[in-house]
């Protein structure tokens, strides 16, 4: 086997955790180090063996480091941190501010040409692979519509907006697809549906002793913004439960693209459904990123720079598989 | 807008009139002529406006085509028109026969590489789309396993055996897969699972008049290698009710990646679903030949050449979308 592919991590949070444990997965990758901008001494990896650095020191690692994968968030990490390592090594990220993809394409792509790197944004499932989903399903399907629903998901924002919520000691907030939609596009009905007919709400709280279980579930219900406009329904739980079903971060959803082949009169429905069930989200995200990582090592490695996406990637450059042994045991 | 990819197709079949079909539904595209070995006059297309010439002839519209789609079988029509057809053209197939893959890409690349020309092999859907999603479900879930079930979907072979037992007048027989083996990998036990144990078989039949209805469906239930070991339905339905019902060819199926991520002893569950239910097999197949005709003529027009699989194309180029405007409205 050729060297292991020398990854490091840029940012430690849930995220990076989970891209951390994805390496550990993948034996022809190796993590060499974090880099964080918190003090290094309380930085804790699963495997203690891994060096911390600072943030600052980064630049010093450019020759010990393949691929770079930024693990910050997409509203002032990604903006800054992007660019700035661009320069310096090939790298991955999961910017997902989608209306300031074209934005965060071009101030990647300057830097990385000029130093000769590549660099990967928006990898994760959404934008990533539900991404390239929608662009299989309207590609393949032309006259046809496409669905994006959401969940089983848990909801940062609207957990919080529940734990604001006098009575409520804790909260979560799921959204899932509304059921009675899903149908309606997998029959082929072409339905024209908005995010909130697509989608239900599910809170699960914990009572404040003495709160009135009916008020509280009044005020969540009817919350204007969050919730009322929503089919919403509060599940009143114990401590214990909660803690045992709770805490972790789940989510998912569908894209179904419905579309019409043939010419008229004879014309065939022909449906295309894609679905992720994730018991981790960040662990999920990760996954990906570690994935397009190789790719993006690969691409470097044959000349290759600039920023890239999803759909500028060949499948098989993720696959530790040469593309002889793909084709025979997977096509 | 720039002239239309000029496409032409060989051998006019159910694929090759899905393939017309498809190019109507393709603005980019344009379908400039059909080969065949039959007599071009016996040959009638949706739009009797376009060319319909002998396969013999073809030699001489190398500088008229820019993509050849290849509509044969693979048994015997495609390991002999794919290499020869990949010295003049562009072209793309639909190979199945999954054993024989790498052979056939040998066979396709050296004629393909040597004359300057893309010779794209096996697409369609199974292989084609399930198989890149069987990568992306290995490859982002090292740690699983990939599940693909068939169904619901018309089987040749067994409705060939069914109108085989005597007093079968007419017969069709589905493949469906088994609800309860994919309720078990969705709940991700990671069962392991044999061909039968995924799929139930469902026939419908007309029968001959005086026909004794049980003893035929003994017959069919009961036949080695085809049903006795499966799941078997027999329904019996009048000849009006077989013409409305069962005269379309529906296919399709799942894909199903059912893994963990995260450490010990803290894991999650995730679970990657890919389905396609068709209404017609053969214009589904049809519609993914045509986009990766697209993609093909791309590589080709960039000065790649050789045999390609849908492992080696990045989705990006199926799509008539330019790069930015993907990013835009897809990412």
């Amino acid at each position: 086997m050729t060297q292991p592919i020398r990854v490091a991590i840029a940012g430690y949070g849930n995220l990076g955790r989970g891209v951390e444990a994805a390496l550990m997965q993948n034996p022809d990758m190796r993590l060499v180090a974090v880099f964080s901008r918190r003090d290094p001494a309380s930085v804790s990896l699963l495997d203690t063996r891994v060096p911390v650095h600072a943030m600052a020191d980064v630049e010093q690692f450019q020759n010990d480091v393949d691929v770079m994968i930024l693990c910050g968030g997409s509203k002032t990490d990604l903006p800054e941190q992007g660019p700035y390592l661009a320069q310096f090594f090939n790298t991955v990220n999961s910017f997902d501010t989608h209306a300031k993809v074209n934005e965060h394409h071009a101030a990647l792509d300057a830097p990385a040409r000029k130093a000769g790197y590549v660099a990967m944004l928006s990898g994760g499932w959404d934008p990533g692979m539900f991404s390239l989903n929608r662009l299989f399903g309207e590609t393949l399907l032309p006259q046809g519509e496409t669905y994006t629903f959401w969940g089983k998901g848990l909801s940062q924002g609207h957990s919080d907006a529940v734990r604001r919520v006098p009575g409520v000691k804790r909260g979560v907030q799921y959204t899932l697809p509304s059921e009675t939609a899903m149908q309606r596009v997998r029959n082929g009905e072409q339905p024209t549906l908005s995010t909130r007919e697509k989608h239900t709400r599910e809170c699960f709280i914990v009572l404040d002793e003495g709160a009135d279980a009916d008020s509280v579930r009044e005020t969540i219900v009817t919350m204007p913004d969050y919730f009322a406009d929503f089919d919403t329904t509060v599940n009143i739980v114990d401590e214990a439960t909660f803690e045992k079903d709770h805490r972790s971060m789940p989510h998912g959803g569908f894209v179904i693209r419905s579309g019409l082949t043939g010419t008229q009169p004879d014309q065939h429905k022909q449906t295309i459904e894609y679905s992720l069930a994730l018991g981790s989200n960040p662990e999920f995200t990760a996954s990906v990123l570690v994935a397009y990582a190789r790719a993006v090592h690969r691409l470097a490695q044959a000349g290759e720079s600039g920023a890239r996406t999803v759909f500028d990637i060949a499948p098989g450059l993720l696959s530790p598989k040469d593309p002889a042994q793909l084709r025979k045991e997977l096509l």
